[in-house]
């Protein structure tokens, strides 16, 4: 049911195969967020006509609203939403730790961490609730997505080596709690990995993690501030120890260039809100670097966004009319855009997966860099 | 170039086609409003997937926003907007009317009107403008829409008799100057009559705009929060007087039951913001009547909002996942919601054009009136 191979290699990138119950993923993948059951601004059959092979859920925001009771009478999430491909969900770690930074009026953190799970205050009702490891992995087959993840505790940065270390024991004791409590066949289970900045620990994480028998394995708690350099070479130090066969995942990177430095240093899988959420602020990803679409230079430029582009919004439409709908407010502005932008994206690992299996992805990799350096206006 | 037949008739319901440069529009037809030159929280392939035929747009919006020069630029609307089938264009004369409702700081109203056109001051930065009739004609040419529209005086509900007849006669002179201000063959002007609910006003109103040759004649002035009794016998006494073989047009109307009633007295063409506005407020059209998405009864409602409906909402989501999309605020909600209801809007057209070619009109508008009297909930 499910199965990962990688069909070719490039250097240290990987072109794979990850098979799943509810279709086939070609990796390197880029996966839409899909934070509430619907991917920003667009509807599903949008998502189809670009190739978007599998989205994101967050078990946060699932299980706030509209609530487990609510997806678990739907027959789970794919029932729920309508979408018929692979769902990816997180833990809800990731989003509980960031709300660690807000505080209540009284300066007391909306976030308690004890070695059972986690207490937080929500960002909706402000409401307290309690995530352990077994409730995570519960809610998540209540959703039947196909690849789950467990809670784990996500550091800052920049953070001590301290906190990061003792971050990086319980995300250990949290997975083996998580790997306990998962009950379905037909979902697999990733383990994070952890240790923030520090080069041992992300290697001691990596084996450690490694040692529990996963389907594959994320790494964690990156791009929360760093700079790209560190970040790119934490993952290349992770995937150095991450066993060949199994498939690895950048949990929330990022911009184009990020993708294809990690995918240079053998990462498999992706998500990030970037092209969803800079669309719907009027920023196009283009081939020729990023595009602000709200710039008064834009106003008669009739051309397309992207001239290389062949997304329906770049075959249709002009700059002007883009820049015209986004200043009217319209909702078509957000749609066009994001039609665009995860096209983009999705175009540029279908290209990342071409040229490692032509074997030249180093090439590929630079080209575009340099072209993405840029920014058109 | 431009041709209106009337194919079919079925008591006083006519089943028609209008030929325009831009494509044949089978009638009664129902257009969506494309104010800023997109329909709201739709894109176009969206709306070619649900049949419509023909779109409108704002004279008095794209004036303001882009502006006619950019829109010069781009060689007119259908250039700009990338929309390829018919597009009538308002004269801006409803909303600009419609400004005189609200009123500046110091009590003066924002629009003042003289014989020679319309001074105001727009919605978004206060500035003054002023109409000419002419300058709408020469506005919608440059604007290049098939059918466009004469400025018109516009009057509340209730008027007085004499400022109804003062607005009569002014609605004319000013058609006289658009039909001479006209230049380009491949668009065409439609009369508007008025006559605020003055039976005899009316009348005379459609009299004396039918003695001006021109493609088609719209009816103005209703459904400007008279009972809609009131708003139908106007409908049917001007229908009365107007030419048959011309397509009529009834402006800004409406409810699917008006619509019904309307093409039962003869009329051809509407436009109005309900069915995108409502969609946008959670309120759905169906074949057992209106549904509100927000309620608590479909939470766990898994059946589709309308189960007669063949739309791409209908066919892939729930009541529950509408809700939830709705109260999460996510675009898609708007989106889906909006496809449904224009789908619905479009069908019922389709079932009014088949039953008057099939004669039995009186019991299909029956039918329907009776099911949209209900409100499912
Ligand atoms: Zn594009
Ligand atoms: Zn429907």
């Amino acid at each position: 049911m499910f199965k990962f191979e990688v069909l070719k290699a490039d250097g240290k990138a990987r072109r794979g195969r990850l098979y799943t119950p509810h279709g086939v993923i070609e990796t390197p993948v880029f996966m839409p967020v899909g934070t509430q059951g619907t991917v920003k601004a667009m509807i599903h059959k949008l998502l189809e006509d670009i190739g978007t092979q599998i989205i994101l859920g967050n078990t946060y925001h699932l299980y706030l609203r509209p609530g487990l009771e609510v997806i678990e009478s739907a027959g789970g999430l794919h029932n729920f939403i309508g979408w018929k491909k692979p769902i990816l969900t997180d833990s809800g770690g990731f989003q509980v730790f960031s709300l660690a930074k807000d505080r209540l009026k009284d300066g007391r953190s909306k976030v308690k961490v004890e070695e059972d799970g986690v207490y937080f205050k929500d960002h909706l009702a402000g409401d307290t609730h309690f995530f352990t490891p077994e409730f995570v992995i519960k809610a998540q087959e209540i959703f039947g997505s196909d690849i789950i993840m467990p809670l784990d505790e996500c550091v800052e940065y920049p953070t001590t080596y301290a906190y990061a270390k003792s971050a990086l024991e319980r995300t250990l004791r949290w997975l083996d709690r998580s790997i306990k409590a998962k009950t379905r066949e037909d979902q697999v289970l990733f383990g994070i990995v952890q240790g923030a900045f520090f080069e041992d620990l992300r290697r001691e994480s990596a084996l450690r993690t490694m040692e529990r028998e996963l389907f594959g394995y994320a790494i964690g708690g990156l791009s929360v501030g760093e700079p790209k350099e560190i970040m790119i070479e934490m993952a290349q130090l992770v995937c150095e120890e991450l066993p060949w066969e199994k498939p690895r995942y950048l949990m929330g990177v990022g911009m184009p260039e990020d993708l294809l430095m990690a995918i240079g240093v053998g990462v498999d899988m992706f998500d990030c809100v970037a092209p969803t959420r800079m669309a719907r602020t009027g920023t196009l990803f283009t081939s020729q670097g990023k595009l602000n679409i709200r710039k008064e230079i834009y106003k008669k430029d009739f051309s397309p966004p992207d001239p290389e582009c062949d997304c329906y919004t770049c075959q249709n439409f002009s700059r002007a009319y883009l820049r015209h709908l986004f200043h009217a407010e319209e909702i078509s502005a957000y749609i066009l855009n994001t039609i665009h932008n995860l096209h983009f994206y999705h175009r540029l690992m279908e290209g990342a997966r071409k040229a490692i299996e032509e074997g030249n992805f180093d090439s590929y990799r630079k080209g575009w860099l340099e072209r993405l350096s840029v920014a058109v206006g």
